[in-house]
């Protein structure tokens, strides 16, 4: 079962790793990272790279596709026609489950995997998975056929172990929780638009297009 | 604010990736990935790497270290004397928070910083906690002083919202918990050793060495 995980420049890191580090635990999981082309890519921060040992020639058909999602970046190119967008298509093809955590979404949306789909992103990211022809749900991780998509950022974890237990059993998913020790204890409940203080909700809203899009081009 | 997080072969990515996806966010944080040397460095499943931008020799000074735990490595060298131990402790007399997650306090104590102090690792690695001279807490995270652990890989992001409310206040923790919408729902209760199913925690505490160490030396 081979599992590729998809990098690109400005793309958030827990989002990939989160359900890297729970699918890769799969017995017999073969993980692949993957960029256009083979090397580094740096995350939205800009202070970490991950590698990626494979380009998307060479990855062709995976049994299961992870999109992460990004911050700070106009992504034209992601989001437009072109290489990304089609070999997007064409693997998913060939996928038994097409995957994204946070803005992910938006990928897979833009690319018209997710058309009229349910399916759910990052809180600040609602309204434009809703331009691009899905419709969104406000819930952590939503399965709509073999495509499951994950709310912002630290939900990849929540969504990965979710479809572990689909791939290979509620056991082999609770042995992989236990060996990541996922226990969580956030030392607030401050997680989710709805629990959050008021005032941070509004000034991060305030300034959504400057956290998805980064400095206006 | 120089946060600097140490790569080294077989470490577990989402040790370093989630105190790295929270501390990052903080005002005026410069993060730094150091390694023996600049370069890939690569993870616990072989399957990824993570590039660590500067080699100990550049990194002297940081306000906050973190060092994430391993799987899968006889480490002699990491726990054993030699360069990484005389950086650990050089770089201890600076910092303002000298952290870990999961087996990383393995690290740290093997170094002496933990001597005598509480402090919580991975659910497997608790004896050797122990044995290398600190007092093992039952915890997912534990701060004495300016030693803060976390228990078992997850248990990072959790340590670094905590320390985060610290550095700089709960409304700044809280909004960074809400960037990485960070509000945890896992599919099954089986993250702690105390909460999962008993024959999982009895089969994986059977291979505690092999998933450790690995293969035999």
């Amino acid at each position: 079962m081979q599992i590729a995980i998809f990098l690109y420049d400005h793309m958030t890191a827990l989002d990939a790793i989160g359900p890297y580090e729970v699918l890769s635990r799969l017995p017999g999981a073969e993980t692949v990272f993957v960029a256009t082309r083979p090397g580094p890519v740096r995350c939205d921060t800009r202070h970490l790279a991950l590698v990626a040992d494979a380009g998307i020639a060479e990855v062709t058909t995976p049994d299961v596709l992870v999109v992460p999602g990004w911050s700070g970046a106009r992504q034209t190119e992601l989001l437009g026609p072109g290489a990304v967008r089609d070999w997007l298509r064409e693997v998913d093809r060939h996928t038994t489950w097409t995957t994204s955590a946070c803005t992910g979404a938006l990928v897979l949306a833009a690319a018209g995997l997710l058309t009229g789909r349910r399916a759910t992103t990052h809180w600040l990211a609602t309204d434009r998975l809703a331009e691009l022809g899905a419709r969104p749900a406000h819930e952590r991780v939503v399965f709509d056929g073999k495509y499951v998509t994950a709310a912002g950022v630290s939900a990849g974890i929540d969504m990965a172990l979710a479809l572990a237990a689909r791939i290979d059993g509620d056991g082999t998913a609770q042995a992989i929780q236990l060996g990541i020790e996922y226990d969580p204890q956030p030392p607030f409940d401050a997680g989710s638009a709805a629990k959050a203080p008021g005032d941070i909700v509004a000034a991060m809203t305030a300034i959504r297009d400057f956290i998805l899009d980064g400095a206006p081009a």
